[in-house]
């Protein structure tokens, strides 16, 4: 294979071949005409094709297609806050030039008339989109064929397995994935990339197959806290703003939650140590507890899902019933089909009350910090690992970024999650390019 | 034309021609055996092909295709609580086996892979989906080619056009539309139907094209408070349970809003005279005013919804600009295209401020009352009609009901609209129920 990264005539930003790049940094260089779209491409195309076989983040990619496409933004001349950056998306998001088969053998070759919003923002910004990544069937708990980039057999996470692969494996410095349990932090976390779940309703779903639309957001994958925030930016589809300086000092709150005891010991001793550097660095660290109704919210969180799900899928349920895995008939479908809407909506709204008990946490605290996976990844490509530590957060419909910080006990990335209130997900930014700054 | 409604050999229910039963009077027919699904539908063919040429209420309807159904399900023995139940559905609603084309060229012949939840559920309870009803394009402004039933010279009202014209000419017993504004509420009004508005987030949107997710629900028309109970059981994936009595007395607050004067005298007077209908009934009738903070709702409605829909219709505005109207590219389009990001955040946060500050307004009323719609249809094909009067119940997430009640200057229908507190649909239907009872 003709290595194609280092072109002649390109005067290049960074020594680094342009495959590990931050999409700050290959915008930049496109917009100035210094790197051209399809050297980019290439030059993540060609890593692909040295990876691929082990790490199979990928569930369509067509490298003539992808290809042509920068050659006619070359020709074009495109510009754009997300000039020449290839990305990836979750199979369950729709794109009117790739198939979007959802992990499922019900949506084979399923071809969708339009692109999903995120995809029509990110290729208006001027981005490029380069495949589908694997997910989880409809972005439940069935795995599909990805493995851990760090070591192959180890899940990489799921549901969004092939965008947190990617990005980790650095075939792409970008890819959005979804989250309704745990679905972007933790295989973000195993796969070492940045993973950021924004504030539930700010980022639009049109063109998403959704799981539980009270849960669902999208997430997004990168190798910096300024892509992500760059990358949100185009999403809301608005101009760039620069991170902001956080408050000093930092206000960071420790809150191990009842979970704390899922975590390995390895991880809690990760997780407290960070809590210690942030104090050290001076930052004002503080444990923060929870109130007692926040016990109950992974039990709410998982009527609120199944039920939402059950309904939500009911096409497929009764015409492609023998086309579902057992995992999801066993699991999400039964639990939600036998779910009453009474029992559903008492669920939804004690969510719905913690949510106004988690506010005035906020007030103290500029941010607080907890683990976005119980450990490493765990060995086996059969299920995507423990996703209890991050079903607080995403009911809460908070943002929260996970930072690839740390290597557990087998040198496998473990991240540190940051968790910001409602609305506040540039204040979350800020933080974390602060805590990024000092712990890494 | 040869009438086959009144069919040999089955015990009718009523003497009412068929098409003219109540979705639950058909329900208890067929399960019955007393009535063939093919009669039921037969008769509301007939029907359509009698009165289409002037309202024209489908998009698309094939007779065979419906009566092959029909048939299909006489041969399985059908039941459930929509047993041969015909229903119609709003063209932005997914379909497997019919077009679905949103009332823009865009989407001509645009065939979706499944049908959405909506539809998956009704046709699970054993409703027979007659055909796709017309809507304005995208469920915004611009007007499909409908007439009002009752002069087709005036609008049906919009965006579920279609929906509420079937229904109120008797074509089809229920409809499903949506509601952003005042897409379900109006329309009902002007087409003299019982039109319901359920709490935001309770009836998945799975398969229905997203205008603002914030503000979308589904809308249900039909002909009886108990078929709105009735279908709103069906679509949350629940057996139907029966409506309950009221409170005694029941607690209405009158509740004019600072929008009093946009409606026209006439119909300012059937409200008032309905509130007054009610306290001689033995109701608590008050009047009820809201925070000041509510009139700015209207405004903050505006930059939500156009925010959101000009993101979610990226990809339509980015690769069909040209067949988008000229009607939604200089308002929904223009105003969400220039609304940034945090000025689109402050309007959703006062949304979510006043929905706080109208909880504990029923506290003291079991449902408030006002117009549903400034007045009779309005003249003219070309518009929809005056929507505010539904913009705060739509921004409050709260569930609302317009009853058929009254008839305006022109002997054109005119609904009363109730609003019940978020969550607290079923406490609506028992209201509504007991004030159709009292005023109709």
């Amino acid at each position: 294979m003709i290595k194609t990264s280092h072109i002649a005539g390109a005067s290049m930003r960074s020594a680094a071949p342009l495959q590990d790049w931050t999409a700050s940094e290959t915008a930049a260089a496109v917009n100035s005409r210094t790197v051209s779209c399809e050297s980019v491409v290439r030059a993540c195309l060609d890593h692909i094709a040295e990876r691929e076989a082990q790490v199979m983040a990928w569930e369509y990619l067509n490298p003539d297609q992808v290809i042509a496409q920068a050659r006619a933004l070359d020709a074009a001349g495109v510009s754009g806050a997300l000039a020449g950056v290839p990305f990836g998306i979750k199979d369950i998001i729709d794109t009117s030039d790739m198939p979007t088969q959802m992990g499922s053998p019900i949506y084979k070759g399923h071809r969708p008339k339009g692109d999903a919003a995120c995809v029509a923002l990110s290729r208006k910004a001027g981005g490029i989109l380069l495949g589908k990544t694997v997910t989880t069937e409809f972005a439940n708990r069935h795995p599909g064929k990805t493995h851990n980039p760090f070591d192959f057999a180890r899940t990489p996470g799921g549901s969004s397995s092939g965008s947190a692969a990617a990005v980790g494996a650095h075939m792409v410095p970008l890819a959005i994935g979804t989250q309704t349990t745990a679905s972007t932090i933790r295989p973000a976390s195993f796969c070492g990339t940045f993973g950021y779940r924004p504030t539930h309703g700010d980022l639009r779903c049109v063109g998403v197959k959704e799981a539980s639309g009270t849960l669902d957001t999208l997430g997004l994958f990168a190798r910096s806290v300024e892509d992500i925030a760059l990358y949100r930016d185009v999403l809301t589809g608005s101009a760039p703003v620069p991170i902001t300086e956080p408050p000093a000092p930092l206000r960071v709150g420790f809150c191990r939650t009842h979970l704390w005891s899922q975590l390995e010991p390895h991880t809690q001793s990760l997780i407290e140590d960070a809590a210690q550097g942030l104090a050290r660095a001076g930052c004002k660290v503080e444990d923060v507890a929870l109130p007692a109704d926040f016990e109950r919210v992974e039990d709410a969180h998982r009527w609120v899902s199944s039920f939402e799900f059950s309904r939500n899928f009911t096409w497929e349920i009764e015409n492609h019933w023998d086309e579902i895995s057992e995992t999801l008939r066993n699991n999400r479908l039964k639990d939600g089909l036998a779910c009453s809407f009474d029992h559903y909506r008492e669920a939804r709204n004690l969510l719905a009350h913690c949510r106004g008990l988690l506010d005035p946490v906020f007030e103290k605290y500029d941010v607080l910090i907890n683990a976005p996976a119980t450990g490493e990844a765990p060995v086996g490509l059969n299920q995507t690992g423990n996703a209890s530590v991050c079903v607080i957060w995403t009911s809460m419909h908070v943002p929260a970024m996970t930072l690839p910080l740390f290597k557990g006990p087998n040198h496998l990335p473990i991240g540190l999650q940051l968790i910001a209130r409602r609305n506040n997900d540039r204040g979350l930014f800020s933080a974390a390019r602060r805590i990024w700054q000092t712990l890494s």
